[in-house]
C-alpha cells in the first residue's frame, strides 16, 4: 500500500472498506486485552519470589545499626537501605530518605506539604494570592499531571526535545516566581523513553529560578531499567550538578523499588540536599513514626547490593525486550510504508510513544476499545487531558503476553490505518 | 512514713536526707531504663514472627478476588484485610480503606487533606480567615496534638472525666463553627487508659456542630489489647450510633496492628461512613497507587479472622499484664501512705497515668533522667506541653523487662517523693 496522503478518494474509500472487514473479524473475536499501564508481568514478579524467604521466622530482624525492625523508630529508614537505593540513584546514604512502598506518594507530600507549610521558610503556596504555576514537559507522565491539578496548579505545556525538555522556555518561564516547580522524567521517559542530555541537565543544575522555593520534581523511576547489555543510555547526576552550580536545594529526586521487585510492596525513596532533608525529616516526625522497616530490611538482604539490583534488571530485561521488540516490529511491519505514524525506540523504560500523523489518536483509542484493546485514554500524557495534536498514544508493553500483544499490535495498527485513511477521506 | 501533708518542716527535712542517700546509690548505679513509649517488647514482637513465614516464595500471592497482590492496584486495600480489620473495630468492610503501617499517618493526611482541599465541599481549612480550633481531651496523646500544632490550629483542652470527656464543655464549644474537630482515644485511652461510657458515645454521636466540616478523629488503637479476660472495658460503637443520631459522616475512626503484629510494618485502617469513603479514596487515587497489599495478604493469611486476633491477643496480655500489675504494686507500695500521688489502673491500653499531688511532673522526670531513667517528658499529654497542674507523668510499662521495670519503679517513686518532699518544705 502507497503513503496514504498520496491515495485518491476513491483508494481510500475501497482501503477503509477493507479495513473495516478485518475491523469486523477482530470484533467477532470477543478479545480482552490491557495496554494501559505500565505494569509489570506475572513472570517478571515471580523474578522476586526469592525475597519472600529472606526473612522467615527464624530470621535476624536486626538491621546493621543493632535496631530492631519490627518495632517503632527509625524516621527516614534503616542505614543499609538508604545505602542500597542510594546507589541505585547514585546518591550518599545521608541524603537519601526511605518511605512507604509508592514514590508517587512522596511527590504528592512534597506538594502537599510546600502547599500547606512552604519550603524552607518561604509563604506556604495555599497563602499565595494567585495560583501556583507547574511546568509540565509534554507527553509526560499522567499522574504527575493529576497531582498538580488536583491542587489547583496552572499547568504549562514545555515541548520535548529528543535531549529533554525545551530549556530556553523553561529557562524564559522561571523568571516568573510564581512558577514554583517542573515535572521531570529524566530517563527513558515516560511515555517517550527520552534521556535528557548532558547539557539538558546541566542547564537545569543551572536555573535561577526567580522563586526560591521553585523546585525539580526530579522522577527518576527508570535509573536501572535498561533494555540492553550494550545499548544503554546515561543520565548525569543532576544532585551533584546542582552542588557544582551553588544550587544545592533545588532538586527533589525520587525513586522507587516498584518495577524492580513488586510494584505493589516495594519502597520508595527522596533523595535531596542536607537542607532539604532536614526541613521533610521535622515535617515528617509529625505525620509518621517511621515507615515499615521489615520491608526494607527485606530488600537489602535480598539484593546485598547494587549487583544484585542490576542482575535483576537484566532478568527483567530479558522479559521485556522480546515485548518492546515485537511491537516496533509490527509498527514497522503494518505501520511504515503508510506515512501516518511515527514512534519512538527506546532503549529502557516502560513505554513507546505512538504519533499519529492525523488527529485521530483519541478515535484509534475508542476503536481498540471496541475491539477489547484497552489503552492509556488519549491525552493522558498532556495537563488536563488535552493532547493539542490528538496524536499520543502511550503504549505499555510490558504486562501482556507476547501471543496477546501482538494481536493487540494487529488491533492497534489496524485502528490507526482505519481512522488515518477516514480522516484523509473526510478531508479531501 | 506518715502523710508528707502532715509532717512538720523538720520531719520533712529528714526524710528529704534519707532520699537523697537512696538517690546517690541509684545514681552510682550509671542506669539506663527507658518507660518513655507504648512499645511492644521483644517477647511481645516474638509473638508474630510465624507470620514471616505464612508468604514464603511457594505460596499464592492472589487475594480471594484473584488480584495478584504483587502488582499495582487496588486503592482501598484488598477485601479480606478490610474485613479483618473491619471486624477489629466492629464496622462492615465497605467502610473500610486500609493504608500503611501507621495510623497516625492516616490522621495526619486526613488533616492535612481537609486543611488544602476541604470536606464534603466545604471551603478547604487553608482559606479560612481565622485559624482552626480544635479540642483536646486532656491529658491525651502528644503525637495527636503535635499534628495539630504544626497545622497552627489552635487546640482548646477538654478536661477527662472517669467516663470520658466532659461532654457538657464539648456540647458548648462546637457551637463555634471555628471548632472544626476533636481528637479522642476512646478505649484504654492514652494515657489514662479510661473507656468512654456508653452515654458518652451516645452524646458524641447527636453532636450537632455549627461547623458541616466539624469530624470527631476516633483514635481507636486500643480496642481488642485488653489485660484482662474477665474485665474487660467495653466501647459502644460509634459510627452506628452516628446513623442512628442522623450524623452518619461526623466521624473518621482510626485503627491498626502496630500493637498487634509489629508496629514497624502493621497495617492501618481508617472507618467512615460512605460519603466520607468516597470522598477520600477520591483524593487517596491521586496520591498512590495503592498500599502494600503483600503485607495485607500476611496479615490476613497469619490470623485468619477476629478469633486468630483475640488469641493473639491473650498472648500479649499475659506478657504486659504481669508489668502493669509491678508498676501499679510499686505505687501502692511506694506511695499510698504518702498522699503526695495517685494513678489510673486501666483494664487495657498501654500506658498508667501517675499524678502527682504537688506541681512537680517536670522535676521527677529530670530527677529520673539523672538517675538514667528515661520517660515521657512532663506535659507531653497537653496541647503545646502545657500541663497547668505539672502534675501528669505517662508510665509506659511493656519494654522493659520485669526487673528493669521493678528498678524503674523504685527510681520513679523515689523521685515523686523526693520532689514532693522538697516542694512541701520550700512551701511550708
Amino acid at each position: 500500500m502507497k503513503k496514504y496522503q498520496l491515495c485518491s478518494k476513491e483508494e481510500l474509500n475501497l482501503e477503509i472498506e477493507k479495513l473495516e472487514k478485518e475491523y469486523d473479524k477482530y470484533k467477532s473475536m470477543n478479545l480482552k486485552l490491557n495496554m494501559a499501564r505500565g505494569k509489570p508481568c506475572k513472570e517478571q514478579l515471580d523474578l522476586s519470589m526469592a525475597m519472600m524467604d529472606v526473612l522467615n521466622s527464624s530470621a535476624d530482624l536486626n538491621c546493621e545499626d543493632g535496631i530492631d525492625c519490627r518495632n517503632y523508630g527509625v524516621l527516614g529508614g534503616i542505614e543499609e537501605c538508604k545505602r542500597l537505593l542510594g546507589d541505585i540513584i547514585e546518591v550518599p546514604s545521608k541524603n537519601i530518605i526511605i518511605y512507604g512502598n509508592s514514590s508517587l506518594d512522596v511527590m504528592y507530600e512534597c506538594i502537599s506539604r510546600s502547599y500547606s507549610h512552604g519550603v524552607l521558610g518561604e509563604k506556604p503556596w495555599c497563602k499565595l494570592d494567585k495560583p501556583v504555576k507547574w511546568l509540565c514537559p509534554v507527553p509526560g507522565y499522567d499522574r504527575h499531571f493529576a497531582i498538580t491539578e488536583y491542587f489547583g496548579f496552572e499547568m504549562i505545556n514545555i515541548p520535548m526535545n529528543s535531549d529533554g525538555p525545551d530549556m530556553d522556555m523553561v529557562e524564559e518561564l522561571i523568571k516568573d516566581e510564581m512558577v514554583k516547580g517542573i515535572w521531570c522524567v529524566p530517563k527513558y521517559s515516560n511515555p517517550d523513553g527520552t534521556t535528557y542530555s548532558e547539557e539538558v541537565v546541566k542547564r537545569f543544575a543551572n536555573l535561577k529560578p526567580a522563586a526560591k522555593d521553585f523546585r525539580i520534581y526530579w522522577d527518576n523511576a527508570y535509573s536501572v531499567h535498561h533494555l540492553y547489555d550494550d545499548n544503554q543510555d546515561f543520565l548525569l547526576e543532576i544532585l551533584d550538578e546542582c552542588k557544582k552550580a551553588g544550587n544545592p536545594d533545588l532538586v527533589y529526586k525520587f525513586t522507587s523499588t516498584s518495577k524492580i521487585t513488586f510494584p505493589g510492596s516495594g519502597i520508595a525513596a527522596l533523595a535531596t540536599s542536607d537542607r532539604n532533608i532536614e526541613e521533610i525529616e521535622n515535617q515528617m516526625g509529625i505525620e509518621t513514626i517511621g515507615f515499615d522497616k521489615v520491608n526494607q530490611l527485606r530488600h537489602v538482604r535480598f539484593f546485598k547490593n547494587l549487583d544484585g539490583v542490576k542482575k535483576q534488571m537484566k532478568l527483567h530485561a530479558n522479559i521485556l525486550r522480546p515485548k518492546f521488540e515485537l511491537v516496533l516490529d509490527e509498527f514497522d511491519k503494518n505501520l511504515s510504508d503508510l506515512d501516518i505514524a511515527w514512534w519512538t525506540k527506546p532503549h529502557g523504560g516502560y513505554f513507546i510513544s505512538l504519533y499519529c500523523r492525523e488527529p485521530v489518536a483519541s478515535f484509534v483509542v475508542k476503536d481498540c476499545k471496541d475491539l477489547g484493546l484497552t489503552l492509556t485514554p488519549a491525552g493522558s500524557a498532556y495537563p488536563y487531558h488535552l493532547d493539542p495534536d490528538n496524536s499520543n498514544i502511550r503504549i505499555a508493553p510490558s504486562f501482556p503476553a507476547l501471543d496477546d500483544l501482538k494481536v493487540a499490535c494487529e488491533i492497534l495498527t489496524l485502528s490507526v490505518k482505519l481512522e488515518s485513511a477516514k480522516y484523509l477521506y473526510n478531508n479531501k
